[in-house]
């Protein structure tokens, strides 16, 4: 088959490889017919993550059909459409009983495998570890456009930012980041009924989107000097009572932790790569919790309900459309995503 | 009457000043009996508390009498004995409705006005505003040190450790930190059903109370360069499900990040004076919750009945004793608690 | 003053009796502009509530002016505009600190004593005990009747429908009882994300302004003999996550014993007169929440907010209005609701 | 192997019977070394089960050694202790995913499959179906009798007493019923901080128990005419913050809803065969939550932690011990449990 191949950084290739076959009874093999790209492949590809060595296959978002399945598979039929879960979950370990599978132990404490440990999604077929917990099925009538940000960024704006900042109606909430992960965030923040979804960028063209397709009530330019006061103002007391950070960089979650309100929430949604300082002097007497984590994936059947209800379109993500063996182009575009204008791009078999 | 009052860093004395009096309706005025002294009212002789200005009453821990209440005061009677709440709460503002008078908005947006921005407890006569919300009553036949820690300390380990830790049965549970706070956070950690509550300190005299007196399973000296793996090794999964922090230093706070576990806990109670390093880069994916915040003072009512019912005994947190004209002299043991192996000096009228 | 006076049952009369006056130090006068009848004044008037007697006052919602204030009072001042709490809360008793007003110590156990223990809201000024705690006030901008209903039957879906049910993103809601309470519940169950709002009423008027105005997703007339293997057919699991009853008779929350699922929430909101028979024989094994209780209005500043901001609009449940002093034709509108199409009678002065 | 077959009401035998075999790649065979007998064993042999036909092993409960596992099966290996879970858990549907394997949907949504729609227990060796997530591993060094009652009676006591009644410091806690299940409310509870324990029974031996072994506070016999005035009596307030039903008939759990105080908890955790009267026209506006359900047994590995960690002390639970052949013995023993002083018969191989 077919599958874009990381040889270490700055280099990839879209090559031939041998299919992928069963190992585990556990194991899907899953035909892909649409994926995405993530940031994090960005940075494996800048050589940030280490774990993954030349040869490996890139990817950990698909939907696709599966083709075949172990033995210990009763779940699951072949010829059924399905989700990849970006974080594979063996189910039976202490952290995946308890719906925290992004720390899975069948893997060494890491959920996220795809991609990253294992060959992943940015190929013909994929081979999921443990295909009964890591896949989801999808209802009739849904197109892949509607249920592929299902694999990773949805939940994650919605787990480690809706949920873990426990919005909840008449919050105001504040996102700083309107790139997929930030608008994710925006968009099932809704569900909680806030007062107020205040959206952060320095990009006017992400602002715009947030405010049409999103669900942001306010759009705040961060590159305005004055960019905290104006968020202050919006909200009805002395500052938000969820601010997320989905960027991933020191100046944006110190910035957080000066916007939340005292009894309130900083959910981080970012990846960082520096520390960051944290202001305890002044927040000890706060009242604040701020909170950080890997996506878990568990609220995937739920959203995917939701789509189908009508009540979560999350389409407009997809900016940019490729053919799968088209996929080179198609990082080239995502790697240069703001002049681009693109905030996904969805690649189709 | 005599009272304890601050005249500018380093300068205290206990000299005669004017008795309180009623100044609005919700004001109660109670007679101290017994007081005792915070790690807070040493930092404001420091000077680090520059709200505090020359001629302020210090203190804000007292059990005592009542002996007149304002017009607007039904809900106590003169004559009633009562524990002062170191937060003084309006109960109708915003925060003070939700359970959060830390934050009263009624004395500008902080509930610690005792000894603060008020005249405090270190005195013959205390007047209390808002007096209804903010005193608590005591059941017959309990004693004064039976609940002089209810203003204020056994609250803030119950509250910002215990509550804010999500402190659950079965859990791995560190308090860094086996002064006056930290006991008390252990103490009511009991009351979770965790399976292990490992005291932190370098003093070995507070490590042996913690393990005599506040429900402590394992005592580690964190003098000694292996003691988080010592920590570790205690408990059952890679890291502690809860780590309280009780000191308010820098390394104290930070160690607390190196041992909680993947989707752990880390509550700060102490009272931090500088910023710390928050390692985001290496934590972003560990799904943790970090909390911080002032005390409420809103579960002392339900402490109160645990001393009453039998499961609870602070007593052995009072380790000296003082007449309260002798305060001056209670001060300088307490400056100097670790050499006289003092946890909290209770002060007699 | 004028007020409508009870005179025992089947009697009332609209007639001139003494302005109330400032009884204690948090007395608060409010010049009534604006009240409504609720189904609980049609109860008093059989005579179903025998605590209510000869020479009260009825009502227990309103929004007006505040004319006067007791020594007690700082929170507000005459002049201001505020919406009544159905609730009279003190602010300071055990059930009070904990947000469960509805249980107030002060007046016995029982919050509710407006138009009930105290005179009430139908008049042209009402005495409001303990004011601070029991009035909400009004942002600028909003009128009577975007606020009125936030007396009493907003937050009474609200909290007894809503968060009793724990309604959450997915969830499959049924309302049954399309009148005011179960409108209220339908139009704030919104906030939580719900896959559908299933409305079922005997009236199809009703169920039109459930489709038309308050979010309901779906309609089923329960005179039709299937209505449940309808309602069973439009949830996605066997069954619904959430079944609030807003009817108050046996045969209704009987039937949401048989519409909730394994694992899923009755919140019962009626006012029942008569026991209900509880299936245990077959529910002991289902893993379902049963809870019931009296409204607090800890949530109406929260519902305002959401008004203010553009996010509810709680104005359709007005469809008839009248004059204070035409009362008693307003009662025999309201008296015969479903014959008039009335939901809610608004009352301007 | 010989086994407890079920041949038709009041019909059983100890019988040879042919060795299971593994079925399905996650199936697991476990050599039984202890098991008990449960009261709904006893319903069973008195036909009130139907879904339990001829021919059936019965018993769900038991303590053994892995000899055989599927292909599909990586969690456990031959030769491991492990206790069953009396919930056959699939560990992929909706509910075993969310924590209620008691609905899994595996089995037509029954997670109690053992000894009741499969082979159960009773005998000398038993197929685990789904055994990676329905069996739990044993820390060497305990006992079987430390752990046989983590198969079913004590995480029932704790997660449909316990947790479903919301147990937390100060709380008065009534637990009708001081049988096995009751006892194990009552000793789980302690891990909740409760202010009281208030074991209610007609039998003076089972009180005795209760207070010596189990953590009781107080023991009242409802025997007495006037018990519920005396449990009332214990309490800090007008009744109960949770009442626990542990017997399964109607007067038990109608005197549950008299004992509970407003904004209190009851918690069904008996068997019942007939319905009860929800007396909803007194409860309508108290403000209570009423709780009901099967076991899921997902605290059994917290539990097990506790017990080893000293914490948690279930042996006195045995009061009776037979070797594994003389289970028709053991049967008559624990079917006349009150004249016998039996709490539980424990089955050694």
């Amino acid at each position: 088959m077919k599958a874009l191949v990381y040889h270490g950084p700055g280099k990839k290739s879209w090559e031939e490889i041998p299919d992928p076959v069963i190992h585990d009874p556990n194991d899907v093999i899953v035909r892909v017919e649409t994926t995405t790209i993530c940031g994090t492949d960005l940075h494996i590809l800048k050589g940030d993550v280490p774990a993954v060595t030349d040869g490996r296959v890139l990817g950990h978002e698909a939907v696709g059909t599966i083709v075949e399945i172990g033995s210990g598979v009763s779940k699951f039929a072949v010829g059924q459409r399905v989700v990849v879960n970006c974080i594979t979950t063996c189910g039976t370990c202490s952290y995946c009983r308890v719906g925290s599978p992004s720390h899975c132990e069948s893997a060494g404490g890491i959920g996220w495998i795809l991609g990253h440990l294992v060959n992943g999604t940015q190929a013909e077929y994929v081979r999921i570890p443990f295909g009964e917990t890591s896949l989801h099925s999808i209802p009739s009538g849904l197109s892949d456009e509607e249920v592929i940000f299902m694999s990773d960024i949805i939940p994650t704006g919605y787990e480690m930012g809706v949920l873990n900042g426990k919005v909840k109606p008449g919050d105001d909430v504040v996102v700083i980041g309107a790139g997929p992960v930030g608008l994710s965030a925006m968009t099932t923040a809704r569900f909680m009924g806030p007062r107020t979804i205040i959206a952060v960028d320095l990009d006017p063209f992400r602002l715009e989107a947030a405010m049409r397709d999103f669900g942001a009530t306010h759009a705040v330019n961060s590159g305005q000097a004055d960019w905290m006061d104006q968020v202050r103002s919006i909200c009805r007391h002395d500052g938000a009572d969820v601010v997320m950070e989905a960027v991933g960089i020191p100046p944006t979650l110190e910035a957080a932790f000066h916007l939340v309100r005292p009894t309130g929430h900083v959910a981080n949604i970012g990846v960082h790569g520096a520390p960051v300082t944290l202001p305890i002097d002044q927040l000890w007497i706060q009242n604040i919790t701020v909170t950080m984590g890997l996506v878990n994936g568990i609220t995937a059947p739920t959203l995917i309900d939701l789509v189908e209800a009508g009540k979560l379109n999350v389409k407009p993500l997809a900016t940019h459309r490729f053919a799968l063996d088209e996929i080179i182009e198609a990082y080239d575009v995502f790697a240069n995503a703001a002049a681009n204008h693109a905030l996904k791009v969805v690649l189709h078999a």
